[in-house]
């Protein structure tokens, strides 16, 4: 067991929840390397949100309630990390949640139906079909979900994902916390924070949000500030990490 | 599979090979987000050797061949990635090899010496102790590997057991493509370097290392050196990685 005042708590309780769940089936092995790569920006980072992070969040906020059909997609680790943030930001935003994985099986998918649904998620069941433009299994949504939705929040998406989405016309709001990756740079917009960080920020910017703010937000969700202000924040933080 | 013409198969293959090992029980769920950290480091360093790198290599390469007893400590990750480099370097560096975990189990270093084995390496076998100023498992390692070593190469190795190391008075050389990581900063010498790249150069610098090279590159094994480099090399990566 981890202490909880150890001053890398969070990261290193994160890490244990994602081993269990791969050994339940819910992250895949894959899902955790990828785990450790987001680890490893996130100390780049700081470990905390940024000042630009909190503004992309509330951004995403904004265009989460001005859609007319949001939808958050779900994967094994977004699941695994923050199944009762996502029944809050649910809560907050009306947005519909449909379990979509990279790499699929109907096994996979109910496992993670049941861990959201028992944290108090309403998840978007039916029959997927192969409507996204990519190969095999990689195609299959759900026609009243993420195919007919205007806008999709993908925490922790592959590159490819999200490049379909964006050519389907949709806004694509990603949380990545590598500002270089094909994700935080093909999304609408980009939220470079931590997934248990960020989606709590969403939920209270959603709460929070005046007609005024969200007009401002909505003018300018410039995608490029957000990468930059992360990579800035990356340097700075590195320039003196040996003094 | 991967087209081995994809522009970044060396990456994804070592992905795929460390997931098929942890199936086998050789890696573990932790070794795994740990193979992750290491991606985001080598794609942030350009997944390629650096000058610095190659002449800390050619550094390891003196402090190996200058050692009265040197031992490699291979883990599940390395012994994954590298088996048929180690076997390499063990001929060329006449070390001695160590089977070493941090999530140890009789089982784990049975699959691990085999796997070593089967690749040519001459694996130490024997009754571990606790000789290491660690807590429980982590203190086990063999009296007549590295307990008694004067230098000891410790690819991918966890904080804590390099820092016991060097309390130990060994020389420590380290590979870790995280500059800041405790590892890089406790060890005596760090090639920050993806294993699979460095464990060749260090291989064929015992081959041609004159005297004379390698006094001089006995003089001066400054670490910090090493790791200012790398820091560089990162910072000026991620200076115009969007334009």
């Amino acid at each position: 067991m981890i202490p909880r005042d150890h001053p890398r708590y969070r990261s290193l309780a994160a890490r244990e929840r994602l081993a269990a769940s791969a050994r339940e089936g819910v992250v895949t092995l894959e899902g955790l390397t990828a785990h450790g790569r987001g680890e490893a920006f996130d100390y780049l980072i700081g470990e905390r949100t940024t000042e630009s992070a909190l503004l992309a969040a509330r951004t995403a906020a904004a265009m989460l309630l001005a859609a007319r059909s949001p939808v958050i997609s779900v994967n094994g680790n977004t699941a695994a990390l923050a199944a009762a943030s996502l029944a809050e930001l649910q809560g907050a935003s009306r947005a519909r949640v449909e379990v979509n994985l990279f790499h699929r099986t109907e096994e996979r998918v109910g496992k993670i139906t049941r861990l959201l649904e028992s944290a108090g998620v309403e998840v978007l069941s039916g029959e997927a079909e192969p409507l996204l433009p990519l190969s095999h299994a990689r195609a299959l949504c759900l026609r009243e979900g993420i195919f007919s939705a205007d806008t999709v929040l993908v925490p922790l998406e592959d590159g490819d994902r999200c490049a379909a989405l964006v050519s389907l016309g949709k806004r694509v709001i990603a949380i990545d916390l590598n500002p270089l990756s094909r994700t935080a740079r093909t999304a609408t917009l980009t939220v470079v924070d931590e997934l248990t960080r960020a989606l709590p920020n969403i939920t209270r910017a959603c709460g929070e949000i005046t007609p005024e703010e969200s007009e401002r937000l909505m003018r300018s969700p410039d995608n490029t500030y957000f990468l930059r202000a992360a990579l800035d924040e990356i340097r700075g933080n590195l320039e003196h990490a040996l003094d």
